[in-house]
């Protein structure tokens, strides 16, 4: 007897395993139409299965943004993971070691302090490390600031034992494709001059990912375009359609005639606002979940309705859904109404 | 041989056993002084052994905000517990069924519909089940709107099989004593007038748990008062040397002069704001983590310095401590540099 979504507990997640498939196919073909490469951010999911269906499709190999999560996946047999991170200290510059060892990795730097921690773990290792160098192109996090800055680290990290300079990397926000472009492109061209050409450009995110310009980033990173959100939808990335995550919650109080709470608080949904107004959307309504505490979500209507009524189960897209997938010790493979398997999110809580 | 705090993987919770002792016993004595009964909410800390020692020192009970926390609780043998939600649904009912068997329990309810599912599951039962009716008095979330549905509710439930009318219950805002002691002062006066006094009154939150006014409430339910937060300071209900919990952090990037990135983002930080700038504080300094994204907190200084250097680990209070204790698998209790325990957050991602 297959289980049914009615069958569930709430608040639970829900992943439609048809929209995932189409929603993993339409970015591959994307990318094999335009000429990148697709190295897609396994944060979004955490789920081995995803990971491996994601590279069965085509992809190079995934990302991943912390060791632990990487360390998940490469249990799994995910054999080909960038950890787009500057990995600091011995215990953790003792695991990276130890991931090198076992699956094709690289890493990423922005100081010439990360890097020398890197050559004290890698010299006269019998693998070598792949760092590329981490370029700030907008994004205000980490990153060398200048192209200068990124020439120099390249020279570091090609003149150490044991390392191998794999290119450059970037995290730009949303929508900065343009003058991220711009940055890359002065930076590939004056590490070309110095005989340092960058194999692997990889950039990107995924409403960034649909961009078709001319590009010397070969690679890119999208992770939420797996599921897609509310806030993909906003910025034009995705239809609701193809939004394959959603909060089921139930309607546990009416106190007043335009007021329904559900039990999905941030605790389901997570304060995450991405510039929109409220914590999600129900799905097939302009219901808009305006406030949350930890374990209440509260849904203000226009108008007085009867409608929803207590106990009625309600499919809410969130802001965000990757912070969503990090709450849940397991999600809910749907099709239809058919739960199809509930399956441990494997690299939940990885924080390190 | 003791583990230090300085071999610890960042990022990673910190909470400061001799500041959690003396935050416990100071919120008892004050308690105690000023003739109310205190019920802990143990969604801050979620953890068994720190419930028990709310008890120990004087708690007639823990309030958990969820079935399957209270679950957790109740097998690790607390014995008194109030879940003050509305259980809606059969599965969800036959939990509370068999929880009300083995502990002394109470939940609420705001609408007819919640009580006659609790009438059905309990028609018969061998244990009553105690039902304070919940109060709308300023927190505009769940609750009946009027001190007249509140007599409604509490006939109802005084007049079905297998339910006892527990008395009166409200989340309210912090800052919404006043209001909601005008409010519950008058659903009193109601109900005494038809018979049913209501035997307790329970409210509160962290910063009104330091109110001293006369009041109708018999007891209140903090739960962020064992570890503070980066809020309550701000709310004045603490000090900065009270804050038991921090994240701990690792510097992994200083791309400019004034910017410092970290390795606590939202994943362990949280998105929540609760009305302060920025995502939580640099513990000894007046540093703000002002952006966040998953895995990075951007640490922007307001003059140019060399320090924090790359590898310096820095503390963190978080605006809301609640979320983060949800966000990690274990915790560190730490006394001055040692950790003490590493012990893993017993009912942490119980969300139904």
């Amino acid at each position: 007897m297959t289980k049914t979504i009615a069958e569930l507990e709430t608040p639970c997640v829900l992943i439609d395993i048809d929209r995932v498939e189409a929603n993993l196919k339409r970015a591959q073909a994307h990318a094999d139409a335009n000429g990148y490469k697709l190295r897609p951010h396994i944060k979004t999911h955490k789920l081995p299965r995803f990971a491996k269906r994601q590279v069965e499709l085509g992809a190079v190999g995934i990302t991943a943004q912390k060791l632990g999560e990487a360390e998940v996946m490469a249990d799994a047999g995910l054999n080909d993971i960038f950890l787009p991170y500057n990995i600091i200290g011995a215990t953790k510059l003792g695991r990276l070691k130890a991931l090198n060892d076992r699956v094709t990795l690289a890493v990423t730097a922005d100081s010439p302090e990360t890097v020398t921690g890197y050559a004290a773990t890698f010299a006269g290792a019998s693998r070598k490390l792949t760092v590329l160098v981490e370029c700030d192109t907008g994004g205000e996090r980490c990153g060398v600031q200048t192209q200068v800055q990124a020439l120099a680290l390249a020279r570091q990290i090609a003149g150490t034992e044991g390392l191998r300079f794999g290119g450059l990397m970037t995290y730009s926000p949303p929508g900065g494709t343009d003058k991220a472009e711009a940055w890359l492109r002065q930076a590939v061209g004056l590490l070309k001059q110095a005989g340092l050409e960058p194999v692997v450009v990889t950039a990107g995110n995924t409403p960034d990912m649909w961009w078709t310009g001319e590009s010397v980033v070969t690679e890119r990173r999208p992770g939420t375009y797996i599921y897609y959100d509310r806030f993909q939808v906003q910025k034009g990335a995705a239809s609701w359609d193809d939004c394959a995550l959603a909060v089921l919650a139930t309607v546990v109080s009416r106190p007043t005639s335009t007021r329904a709470v559900v039990d999905a608080g941030s605790k389901a949904l997570t304060s995450d606002l991405l510039g929109q107004e409220g914590y999600g959307l129900v799905m097939g309504t302009d219901l808009v979940v305006k406030a949350l505490s930890e374990e209440h979500g509260v849904i203000e209507m226009g108008t007085a309705s009867d409608m929803p009524r207590i106990g009625d189960r309600l499919r809410i897209i969130p802001n965000h859904v990757c912070p969503v997938t990090n709450l849940f010790d397991s999600v809910n493979l749907v099709s239809g109404d058919a739960v199809i398997e509930t399956v441990p999110v494997a690299a939940r809580g990885r924080v390190d």
